[in-house]
């Protein structure tokens, strides 16, 4: 008997890929998510997110093993005592972070061998708004840019259109280029 | 001689606040900052970011000195190995975390002591989106919920006007609530 082994391209099991989309359309409820964090504070601008929990697939997951925590903290300049990144970078890195995995599942399905893959991302943000002092400036970034670099073997073009539909299908992308409503209240 | 000691409340230097405020108002460029992370791939969908340098106060940061890694995987439905937060739960934690800073340094402010505060955060994704099987669905969070306990020393109407004013000022609230235009690009 010959073992059949999955396909592996970019560290992504091409064959778990094609078999979790083609799921997806017999089934579109099995797209429903629910992402949670958890976060508590710790005293001053320091404070720690815990993650384990979500809902996918059809119901909530069991596979996952390790819980997650995060700390956050502010640079001297904005009262902390950096005891993690800032929430704004924290920001940062989830684009980041959602931009690189899209590139990545994109150019895993188009065949594209991905060799190495970096990025850059830096936001402007004048801090008068969330300190309370001005109105006429936003409290949030007012703008933010990612610069990639790809080596792969591909051409210009082909990893220009990689880049391209990774970001056309980026969940943190949208999330933050289109934005989302955000409810806050206190828990009954 | 007698020696006067800052005033903190709620872990947070009250006369490095209005230092800070008095500060800004007399010089608003100081309030202009550039937010920064770095990120690299490393197989599949685990990615790590690196963030330390940052501009703020009129100038280049020197007074960070650890360099924070993040490192964000994918759970097994999503084709990872759960090496990390996924980039949407770390959008969740990035709001949590921000939207906490933000009670404590209003609540500090306005001289209300806070004696336990967390937050539960969750996000709706229609994952048909990202994994470009539907047109029909965003890519992103189609609306997120956050809900906070809050133990202080005042009253229910105190806790609400801070935890208002609090969302109403967070730089990341702002930034996903309303959106921000985000640029994608190859590095030159």
């Amino acid at each position: 008997m010959t073992q059949v082994m999955p396909l592996i391209r970019n560290g992504v099991n091409i064959d778990q890929m094609f078999g979790t989309l083609d799921a997806i359309k017999a089934n579109p409820s099995l797209a429903t998510f629910k992402w949670r964090a958890t976060n508590q504070w710790l005293g001053g601008s320091h404070n720690r997110t815990t993650i384990k929990s979500f809902y996918g697939g059809g119901g909530e997951d069991t596979s996952r093993e390790p819980t997650f925590t995060l700390d956050a903290g502010e640079p001297n300049i904005l009262l902390g005592h950096d005891e993690g990144p800032n929430p704004a970078e924290f920001l940062l890195h989830a684009l980041a972070a959602c931009l690189m995995t899209s590139v990545v599942y994109v150019a895993s399905a188009r065949k594209v061998v991905l060799e190495e893959v970096s990025s850059t991302v830096e936001g402007d943000m004048d801090v008068q708004g969330a300190l309370g002092l001005s109105d006429e400036v936003r409290n949030g970034f007012t703008a933010i840019r990612v610069k990639f670099n790809i080596k792969a073997q591909a051409s210009p073009e082909k990893i220009q259109e990689v880049l391209e539909r990774a970001y056309a299908r980026s969940a943190v992308f949208d999330s933050i280029n289109g934005g989302v409503p955000v409810t806050v209240s206190l828990a009954a």
